[in-house]
């Protein structure tokens, strides 16, 4: 019997359909149509794949497709699915992270979903879905079944995860991943402007991350600020007030966050 | 002509003294003693090593090393330095990113230096000395030429650094290695407070800090702040109000510092 849900379109020509759309296919489905505002990327995503549609419209009416992944943006997921048209025994999922399943509750269809793939996709980085969680998520355990193998087809990593769960999931991954990134930035400013070379620092970063994925970062945490070296961080806070008063600011908050967990460290009371 | 420097004496057996002296021994030198307060410390670094005796006292004036390298923590260098006797002819260095190389101004010797490797160490994990950085800094050019061959002979990324340089590179140190691991820690405890499995990220983070390194933090940045998605940032400050108020407290100072870069980004002026 060949299952239905191998037969796929793909709504959105940004950087997760990018990646997401060969890893189905190669993964042995048929992504029948790729849709696109715009049409030079949607055209040049189907030219990555097999026998792939592009559209610029989103009249599915005749659609052999029984699975709508809908890769858009955030913003856009809502307005799409009251526009799209479809047959109602389709169903229709979203990949955000920072969307609840009833953003797509406005589609033409009763089953909707998440397939949402835990990572930051860029078009010129290779990805390797193999490894990359994605979290499912259904309105009915038939799709939700349906989804998981679909993932699994792709990823070793496939957990249900129900709307309030991603959510958190959505916060967490702000510090691991956006605010990680910006404090490797601002240290890289502070060495580019005293002529430092910021690869310097760049054996530091990998190991600072092995030790706390491998160690946990609970027991990998070091620093004045761990140490309650006061000394070094009133030094370090007279330098940044003096370069930007800003880098001061995030400074003392993170040291006042990691100072705050003292409570724990040395049992106070 | 067999080069004095080669003679080395380490004073301290901690998690530096700990990697650096297996890692000079196996370039040629000959660690000649290991000082450690506590005598078990000294010992089990002395037995991973060739010939190295074992001192819990800083009488070094028979000693024939001509290079004491300092691996003890910020605290103790001015002090080992005030206490130490040794050979005039003698040269003594420290290996910390935080303290300046007149820390060692007490020292019983016109020679002082830093040899700094710049990494985060811990006896359970090994490390590949080749690729660390060592910050190497002297008070005559001909200290400084040796530290250099010497640094160069465990490390391929050897470079003179100033006092005032190292300094900044110890405050980018903390933003790069002891915030960003707090971060991880603090993204952990979001998930784990929610029963979700932490290894859930670790993909993204890996991809996080490898973009990061390729391509420049400043050009991998994404998420809410910077993209100025108020609903989204207004949505995780409810959910960190709730959990933890001074979650949301990091939050909003890193996504305030995220956006205080618009003015760059959009060139607001």
């Amino acid at each position: 019997m060949i299952n239905s849900y191998q037969k796929i379109t793909i709504v959105g020509a940004g950087n997760v359909a990018w990646h997401l759309a060969p890893a189905l296919e190669k993964a042995g489905c048929s992504v029948v149509q790729v849709y696109g505002r715009q049409s030079e990327k949607a055209r040049a995503l189907a030219s990555q794949l097999k026998q792939t549609q592009v559209k610029t419209d989103l009249d599915f009416s005749d659609s052999s497709a029984h699975l709508f992944i809908l890769a858009v943006s955030d913003d856009a997921i809502a307005e799409v699915a009251r526009q799209i048209k479809l047959s109602e025994e389709s169903a229709v999922v979203h990949t955000s992270g920072g969307q609840p399943m009833d953003t797509l509750t406005a589609a033409p269809t009763q089953q909707i979903g998440v397939f949402y793939p835990l990572q930051t996709f860029s078009k010129q980085r290779a990805v390797h879905f193999k490894t990359i969680p994605i979290c499912v998520e259904a309105n009915n355990k038939e799709l939700l079944d349906e989804l998981t193998k679909l993932a699994q087809k792709i990823s070793n990593q496939v957990q249900a995860i129900n709307s309030q769960q991603r959510a958190v999931l959505h916060v967490a991954a702000v510090f691991a991943n956006n605010f990680t990134n910006h404090l490797l930035r601002m240290a890289e400013q502070l060495l580019h402007d005293r002529q430092l070379d910021s690869t310097l620092l760049h054996p530091l970063i990998q190991e600072t991350i092995s030790k706390s994925l491998e160690i946990s970062p609970a027991q990998s945490q070091t620093g004045p600020a761990w140490r309650n070296d006061q000394k070094t961080i009133t030094h370090h806070l007279d330098y940044l007030q003096a370069y930007d008063p800003s880098y001061a600011e995030v400074y003392r908050a993170l040291t006042g966050h990691i100072q705050s967990l003292f409570t724990d460290k040395f049992g106070t009371d």
